[in-house]
């Protein structure tokens, strides 16, 4: 597996992409637009909200046709609570986009990020699909992964290739993501895009099972988005050999490149959570089933009270306890073992459930870092679940104060 | 009913309080004495924190007794995850009392609140005990509300008392609680007493029940403690025939004067939440039951996002909206009204889950307010219940982040 520099979402083999500013922000980029010149499967992971946007709605139908050609994104505006009039808005902006790039009406798939309850602008919206896409390139890949943010700070893309057989495999991906995260279904948005010859019900099945060890395992705030998806665009451009299950040559390593650049961008989501100074990892194990062992790291990942003890570095081991203790898995108290760790080093806080006496000046040097792990071992079993999140500022109740302002 | 001005758990007949400062925290009260003069049944509830504290589990063994005489309670250590010497240091705190006050070694209740993982310093809870035993007097139930505070902003205190055939039955009770604060069981400490004549197991149903409605209710950061509890003593002192269940005469007073305490105590936690501004009250109503309209109404007051928008005086109804979405119940999300109100009025903001033309302006003015209403109304059913939480501010990240410090 080989990292490509700069890679994203046009690195596959066969995408073009671009991201302009159509005029829903007062300034930034907000219209994205992604296609795949050939016809490519699709798959993709909704939110689990009842409360679903319209984009959500209508890529679900979308989703039933054999093949897609792109789609087309845009931040400012959720397109979410809306009823009926944002169904259509969300159906005539993929039928724009499809016309724009010459695709049938329904080929594109659709979706919105931004503040909830109000209808798309779409004037603002066909005109800056048009004019996005008049800038499609394989080189506008980082436009469109700009264009897709919110209150994020930094754009999240990765890309990686692969051989198979005589054939390079490349995944590239793109995500956005920073409040209103919490594990869900995909609880962001996410794009990623290859150029692997694979099937559509294997490529659902395998994006179904990473997001429940990626997008399923970050926190920021508990909140459960309306608009949250992650799709998958694959056109076969590598000219593999088609993969359609675990038995086929590649699977597994298609697999692995498709893990690690979820893995990665839903990492990046949980770095840049609003108002996020640190990047906390937690890992459980000796749980005695792999939900157990989602549920409790999930669990204290959702703790505000452990992560404004992180923004504050303060080593309140008790709270990461108490925080397993609520999650709802049964195990022995008097079982676990905590170490809390970095890059200026580890620090055993709890055994057997207890505190034990610790430096607590060699608790503040390791919480100093920018990235911090919380390992938590119980006595229950061997299986081992890990889940990301940020601590929680001063700022994050700045951001969401004021959001619509 | 009739409410006792300045009332609290010294109100009803029979029962002595002491309220004084042991060494745990540096000032201020820390060591709360209460007693009975006559045995008193006694009722309880407790966290379901799989974490439980040692006087939790103390406690009950404590209640399986027919008759308790009191109990006691410090702050600034929660005797939490302190292993086997915990659970030994509760039950000599507990035999300590008794001997300080008269009673038998296992009739007195033991409470304790503050930070997790250390274990009691006994000498100065021990001295601490023989002077508030010294101090023990009808008069000081507002000194035992003061000692069981941790970051409580002011005290939590009420008394109700009503006529039961020809005798008068009173009802007081204290609280504490203002973060790690989630409805699952009591979710803080509450000590309730009465100078009623009722039934044990009569007393344990009212009491299961009226913490449904009430402490379960409440939320301040979706963080459950280790140590909550609310405990309810009985003494029969006010010569009543005695209630032992809902046929007997009064059981329906009773059951509204200690519903009317509780649910004061609860909300009086909310208000002085961590780092709240406001008090904010959510109902639900048009559920298909009363568990989905209680899931709906706690998920909304969970809601960071919803909470961070009242402190920022912003009517962010889609937050509201999402946050019943995610919250697990089942519901067309085009059947639900919100209307948000205060002492300065009242404005729909959605009506079939899609968003109003509604003013800002005015808005501002009910948001402005210190108690604000979320009304949520469903079209699923016929089911109401209501939840009460407080804003997201600045502050509470600040308690929060330096709490041991």
């Amino acid at each position: 597996m080989e990292a490509i520099e700069k890679g994203g979402v046009t690195s596959p083999k066969g995408y073009k992409a671009a991201g302009i500013h159509a005029g829903l922000k007062k300034k930034k980029k907000d219209l994205a637009l992604l296609v795949s010149d050939t016809p490519a499967v699709a798959a993709g992971v909704f939110t689990r909200n009842v409360v679903a946007a319209a984009p959500v709605l209508y890529c679900k139908e979308v989703l039933k046709a054999p093949h897609v050609r792109g789609l087309v994104v845009n931040s400012g505006n959720a397109n979410a609570c809306t009823g009926d009039q944002g169904l259509e808005n969300a159906r005539a902006m993929g039928a724009a986009a499809a016309a724009a790039v010459g695709a049938e009406p329904e080929e594109m798939l659709v979706s919105s990020t931004g503040v909830i309850g109000y209808q798309l602008p779409m004037d603002k919206i066909r005109a800056g699909i048009s004019a996005a896409a008049e800038q499609l390139s394989a080189g506008h890949g980082h436009d469109a992964a700009k264009a897709i943010m919110t209150t994020d700070t930094f754009s999240k893309e990765i890309a990686v290739r692969f051989p198979l057989g005589e054939a390079t495999v490349t995944v590239g991906g793109m995500s956005k993501g920073s409040g209103m995260i919490h594990p869900n279904m995909a609880t962001m948005l996410c794009f990623v895009t290859t150029d692997c010859a694979i099937g559509k019900e294997c490529l659902q099945g395998m994006v179904s099972d990473i997001t429940d060890r990626t997008f399923n395992m970050i926190t920021v705030d508990g909140d459960t988005s309306t608009n949250d998806m992650l799709l998958v665009l694959a056109n076969g451009q590598a000219e593999n050999p088609e993969i359609t299950g675990p038995a086929d040559e590649g699977y597994a390593a298609f697999y692995d490149a498709l893990y690690l650049v979820c893995r990665h961008l839903a990492i990046e989501i949980a770095r840049d959570g609003e108002g996020a100074t640190k990047l906390v990892t937690v890992q459980v194990s000796g749980a005695a089933s792999l939900a157990d062992a989602r549920i409790a790291a999930k669990s204290v990942c959702s703790s505000n009270l452990v992560k404004t003890a992180v923004f504050g570095e303060d080593a309140n081991w008790g709270r990461i306890l108490a925080a397993v203790g609520y999650s709802g898995i049964s195990f022995d108290p008097y079982g676990v073992d905590i170490a809390i760790s970095s890059a200026a080093g580890s620090i055993q806080v709890a055994l057997r459930g207890t505190g034990i006496g610790f430096s607590e000046e060699e608790a503040l040097k390791i919480l100093k870092e920018k990235e911090i792990t919380f390992e938590i071992r119980l006595s229950e079993g061997s299986a081992s679940a890990t889940a990301w999140c940020c601590d929680f500022s001063y700022d994050y109740v700045k951001i969401n104060a004021s959001y619509r302002s």
